[in-house]
């Protein structure tokens, strides 16, 4: 089902009974609203105005829409920010990052959880049973404009807090953050400093926690949210927008609290954010590249435990990246699919109507800047609402044959401790992801420690520390284990472990890690045997009792086999990470559907959808029921078939 | 004429009589001076020294020279610094901007204001009616090393009232800004805040204002010292050195205080400085390209309101750019006799002698340092000085046959809003007069809202904001007029017009910009028809009632002409460019003279010029009566004849 | 001989006896200890814990170890920085560099030295006559994380006071920074400012004199170390562990205080450090640029008087260099037989054990992390342990037959005045040096102002000021002097000579410098004459009455010989230098062995050793007496020879 993000509050109030109608027309079945609304809401300190909300939600939910309401905590207003300065957050270089944007607040704050939860209860308690309310959005895109960590006194303090309860005793942080370097031991948890503006760089152990830390914190903040507005509206959902591509804080918690996930596609923009080639930048500048969007559907969907919305669809040309491009004719209908394709309950687009004023001025919405008139991602939308209809309701998403384990620690620990500057963990994701993809395979995000039973094939990028849940989750695994290079290679302390890389996966893999080089590009190392091409990055020297199915140019062993364990120790270029890939989906006894770098395809229950991000034709290579498009798929196309017997 | 910089208090009292005789033997007519000597004027608080420059000036007339005396408010002494720090600027990142160079004041600051007025009442009353006096130069260098906008508690307070006075009450305020947008709504005015330091990016309508703000104080801090000068100074000229790409505030507005404009011509330095491409840098290292100096001559012949000096010329290898290379021989005359072919009245080399000390130590003169011995460019300042008095005094310059209009809020509007990060307003107007230029064609600058009658081609690289009174001036205009992608997208609040983009020219070119996209580099998008070449960077798609004569690669029209009005729906590549303005200029009736990329010709009066900044010669093509040169035009080389009737 | 550095309150004491065996069964005589352990030795204020330390030294004197002693003084402990924040360094932005690493103190600091010369004390009291004690390190690492220069209240009180002293008045000051120049004069020294934070850049002379400032601190606090080790410590030498390509302060200065000098030799992380292209980075990344290590030899024996250690080897890979490639087998081996080759008299490695904790975990030991079991490092220093036990007593290193003047203001004065962007002193040194071991010439690094005499050729890459006692050591000179450009370009205060560069140079090299260009990359200007090759980044403009032996593309002069002096007008491309070095060798009647760009040799005593870092093998193309190694030089092998009558 279609949705669209809408700010009443942005128009005229006249205008909305028309918008109202012009939405549904489209085949628009959910609104949300509010997010950003505060200072409308309360324009100073215990001087509310709801009217203006009564009434604009009387008027959506009267065209029939149902509405998402949001927290309005994303944006504090001056008032509150004058008042109370100390919920402003502090840049890594110790400066204040002031009001006049968003996220403008630091979640250590005591004063912001408190204003956070008046202001949440207020709504919440005014709205919480409205009759077109169906469910909530926890304030926006937690950690956007990089506002995970904050560095200021308010910080420093709630991490002494949160350092107390889980270290007890200064000899016992002492110990874990070996503070016996360089003369780094404290005598007491007020000695603590924030671990930046050091001289060189400050112990990773004590960063680490700094981040923990800080991700703990917005996961229970989030909660506090989550329980006032569970208290105010029975039988509505929560969710929150998470983003692309930010994994600063762990989003598996914060979707502990939550009754669904959603998150905010904009698949161009992150053409020049990911770290593409200028040559893949070029290529997919105008449709993206095919596996970003879907990445993130499988991330969502775990972190959603099964269910995720988009809640916010780019439907054109955007503002924020550095350059802007038109998407190609069809994306806007293309990415739609292809998320509903992935699983997702609800596409909703944002916005409903280009605001021709403030900051986003330049981000297309489904109608042209201030007008009612729809814009070509508009007519998109509507092409797809009609599709939906004609192909009727689609069916469950079901399992993947495939896990990939994905940790936001690990993303943490690499970034503080790279070694080589371009290790990169979500970008190892998202090859080995792009991998898998190519060979037709259908892909499941797990968290550390979930169950892996049922997958034929489980795969771990990296995997810094391997703790007793994982360990034990890999014992019970029923499918073969791909383990990449540094994997272990830390314990909860941020330490080697005793018995050296992958720690406590050295018995079951039969690998120790005595020592590893760091590839500045240009520099590669061979392998060679049964899988070929070569490491870069990251290479490891490995003593191993395993059997052995590449070695580097050297004879030292690069991918090894140890019972369903199979352990690669180098960050893989293109062509050996497609052979090892293929080797291990092969063990694994998959059937592979290899595609075009251009093409995609993706299951949802018993059927497949196959979508096409280049610029040639593509011809569905086996004879198929198909429910929408063409046996021969153009370019932007969208295709979809009844899955047979033996067939993907 | 040719003047020189100089600074009696750099060297011995003894050494004054002999430099002022060696400069008039030279040829040298004025003489600058005083413009950074507070210190010596004023060692401490209301102790004066005048003997010096009183003597100094006396010298100087006795030689016969022409005092222009600079007002000494560019380098406050330490004293004042220490004792009122609040005249200190702020940078972007909020950290004071100190003592121990120059330019270290605030335009803000309300104490800075009176002890400018103090100093510079003092310094008029002193020499306004000194015989050897016959003009003044304010200030030095407004906006030099990022000076405009300042960012520090004062510009806050006076960037406060500013508002006031522009918006009375703060529903304008925020209906003017939009800041319902993210809850960024303001009680008061003094809730008003900086628009830097935020979380993410402000307000482009407060960033837009904030930089108005900054422009109108530079003008009335200006008039301020204008004014005080002229109550003092009776039949004195006053002008101020302005400088080269700096667009920071409106040179226009300046320019309304003075009688003449002036500007410092280092082309060398530009070459770096301007984002050429790496094999231009190389080609015109040592030259400079051929526009840089000018481009600038135009433009401040224009902020003249027709009158111009050169006040500081680049004589030799200078200090200031990443690499300094030595000038190649002939340039330093080249530059002088470009100067006074595009009318300047008097070009004054930067300065008299190399000082071998402090910042500007590697600075040529026109002397080697420290010594009475003329550098390479010293000879060829006397070089031209024999030349001008052989060919006596110089014809009138006249009106060019096609207008730039050049528009310093669409510099501010475009560095706030870029869209696509390679959109400089700067670079673009300077590649249409550069290709302009090659068709052979003069050029005058024209402000925003002047009258357009009498050119026969008008062009409008990008003018984001069109005021009533441009929008007047299209109409009166007699020429045809060529506008670029970008012109009308905002109306004054920086918001998009409501019919969309161009919008008051939306009904005189015939069309509506519902889409933009940018293009990185590397991405283009092809241009035929009447015009071939293609778009990069800016792409605007448009709806068109006018007659399409180039469309890009997917039919959609790139280049419109409706009536006199031609619009450019994005920024050429060099080939598109060159052939647009081909068509313009010649459906305008222009009767073109293109020349090598190495070769520019330009008209004074009765005279043209023509000038090779290449490696090889270049050969008049037609029969002249040759007044300056030979019809072979070396490499650095200058050449004029006299016009005949139907030549160039 | 080798020793290894050591830390003891890393490991459980009940380990230390058995590290200590191993090491003697090692082949190691020497350790290192105790230079980062101050909070272990006084955990709070007056609180000393010397138990460990004490039991510590005796179970590594009684395995026979010879100890040197660090004094803690790098790594000041929280409970000091809480108690007297003033300690504390400030950047260059004026940010405080806070706790949390190492080096976070300020030289000029009163409390810093007070605490320091207190912990000194105690610590050279308590172990001073310890009989296992044979030597002192001072701190550690001066320099280290760019801490030379701090930017604080105090260190301008004691700049202040550093002016004073030098200036005795401000006249004296406003006259040597040249202050009239923009109105920068003084009234006081109170009025001083810190040379950052300016509106555009600062005084040269201040900055100079800043820098200065700081060097001789560093000087003065290292001898007061001295001094106070000395007082309690009889018979015991002192060294300090400098580092490499770290030019901050003068190291002949702290070295006069030493008894021997010493450096922590990390080849491979220099060549990212070091401005090497990227093919030379993508060559030498596992084996290191093949002069790295020889150039810090070189200049550490002239520190030390001729006597050097090097105090930290690298023994794998490290944990600091943007990438961090494993060594090839062979490397430690062969760089420590290339320290012992260039007169180091101890190499030591760094460390015995890779901690597994904290900041240096990826940091390679003799040792595996946290085992008892060598790593591959640790292998190959017992291979050199056993071949030195073999060939017995190394002998003593003689004089070399070139000099090199390095000079370490002319660094400070080229940073602060780079003129051209790529004016970099270190990258010229080395290129000087790296071109004249290609010519198989062994090299003396010579302070300035110190004799010269016996060396057949002396060559001089740039010293921008020659002081009196350098003249004086060029008119005492015995050999041919090879002067590069800008070298006497700047007098004390940073100023132009009066008669022009090269000022003090002038008569004797017949030249004189009236103008410089400086040439982007992709400009050079070709040399040809008895030399050829081009001037590349830094051209001069000469009047000479020398002989000219090359010319540039005007036929201006480019080298230059007057007498001994040969002059060098430009930076020379790698041809031109070849040419010159070859040329000026010859002239000096040195005896020349050219090696391909992957073998050096170097003479020690009556040896001979040659080192391969190449791909290849090379045979040694001469019969000698091989003491070392085969004829046939593998890649990464090591050879040594009796030098024959007529041989290298």
């Amino acid at each position: 089902m279609l949705g669209v993000c809408y700010y009443p509050e942005h128009w005229d109030e006249t205008r909305w009974a028309e918008d109202a109608r012009r939405m549904v027309e489209l085949g628009i079945s959910f609104v949300r609203i509010g997010e950003f609304a505060w200072s409308r809401l309360e324009p100073a300190r215990g001087e509310f105005d709801f009217g203006w909300l009564d009434r604009a939600m009387d008027v959506l939910a009267g065209a029939g829409l149902k509405i998402v309401l949001g927290t309005p905590t994303a944006t504090p207003p001056k008032w509150l920010v004058d008042e109370y300065p100390d919920i402003l957050p502090y840049d890594e270089q110790g400066k204040v990052r002031g009001f006049g944007s968003r996220r403008h607040y630091a979640f250590s704050s005591q004063t912001w959880w408190k204003e956070s939860a008046r202001i949440v209860e207020i709504v919440a308690e005014r709205y919480g049973r409205h009759p077109g309310l169906v469910g909530w959005q926890t304030d926006n895109e937690y950690g956007c404009h990089d506002t995970t960590l904050s560095w200021g006194a308010e910080d420093l303090k709630s991490f002494k807090r949160w350092l107390r309860l889980r270290y007890q005793s200064t000899d016992q942080l002492n110990e874990a953050w070996g503070t016996v370097f360089w003369s780094m031991e404290l005598n007491s948890f007020d000695e603590v400093a924030l671990p930046n503006l050091t001289v060189t760089e400050p112990n990773p152990a004590t960063r680490l926690d700094f981040w923990r830390f800080h991700s703990d914190q917005i996961a229970a903040y989030d909660r506090m949210q989550c329980d006032i507005i569970r208290k105010h509206s029975p039988e509505r959902w929560i969710t929150h927008n998470f983003m692309g591509f930010v994994s600063d804080f762990d989003h598996f918690k914060v979707g502990d609290n939550l009754d669904l996930a959603s998150w905010d596609s904009y698949p161009i923009g992150f053409v020049e954010k990911f770290p593409f080639s200028e040559e893949e930048r070029n290529r997919w500048a105008e449709t993206s590249h095919p596996d970003i969007a879907p990445y993130h559907h499988d991330l969502y969907r775990a972190v959603g435990k099964g269910r995720f919305w988009v809640m916010e669809q780019q439907p054109g040309p955007v503002n924020w990246a550095p350059w802007n491009p038109v998407p190609k004719p069809g994306m806007v209908r293309l990415w739609t699919w292809e998320a509903l394709a992935h699983g997702a309950d609800v596409v909703s687009y944002f916005r409903w109507r280009q605001a021709p004023f403030a900051q986003e001025q330049m981000h297309a919405g489904l109608n042209l800047p201030g007008l009612d008139e729809l814009s070509p991602g508009g007519i998109e939308a509507g092409q797809v609402a009609e599709e939906l209809k004609a192909l009727g309701p689609l069916p469950q998403t079901g399992k993947a044959s495939v896990a990939l384990v994905f940790d936001y620690q690990s993303y943490w620990t690499t970034m503080i401790q790279p070694q080589g500057k371009d290790f990169r963990y979500e970008e190892l994701c998202f090859r080995w992801y792009e991998g898998l993809r190519r060979l037709g395979l259908d892909i499941d995000f797990v968290r550390p420690g979930a169950s892996l039973e049922g997958y034929a094939l489980v795969v771990v990028p990296c995997m810094t520390e391997v703790d007793v849940a994982t360990e034990s989750a890999f014992k019970r695994a029923t499918g073969r284990i791909l383990v990449g290079a540094r994997t272990g290679s830390r314990d909860r302390n941020f330490a080697i472990p005793k018995n050296l890389p992958p720690g406590p996966l050295g018995e079951s893999t039969g690998n120790r890690v005595i020592q590893t080089a760091t590839l500045r590009p240009g520099l590669s190392d061979a392998v060679s045997g049964t899988v070929s091409g070569a490491g870069i990055r990251w290479r490891e020297y490995l003593q191993t009792s395993a059997d052995v199915l590449g070695r580097f140019s050297n004879g030292d062993p690069a991918l090894t086999e140890n019972g369903r364990m199979f352990y690669l120790a180098c960050w893989p270029d293109a062509a050996l990470l497609a052979n090892v890939l293929t080797l291990v989906a092969e063990k694994a006894g998959l059937q592979l559907f290899p595609v075009p770098d251009f093409i995609r395809i993706r299951r949802r229950g018993n059927l497949t959808f196959a979508f096409n991000y280049g610029t040639e034709d593509w011809v569905l290579p086996l004879e198929a029921d198909i429910v929408l498009g063409n046996r021969t798929l153009k370019p932007q196309g969208v295709l979809a078939w009844k899955m047979g017997d033996r067939q993907p």
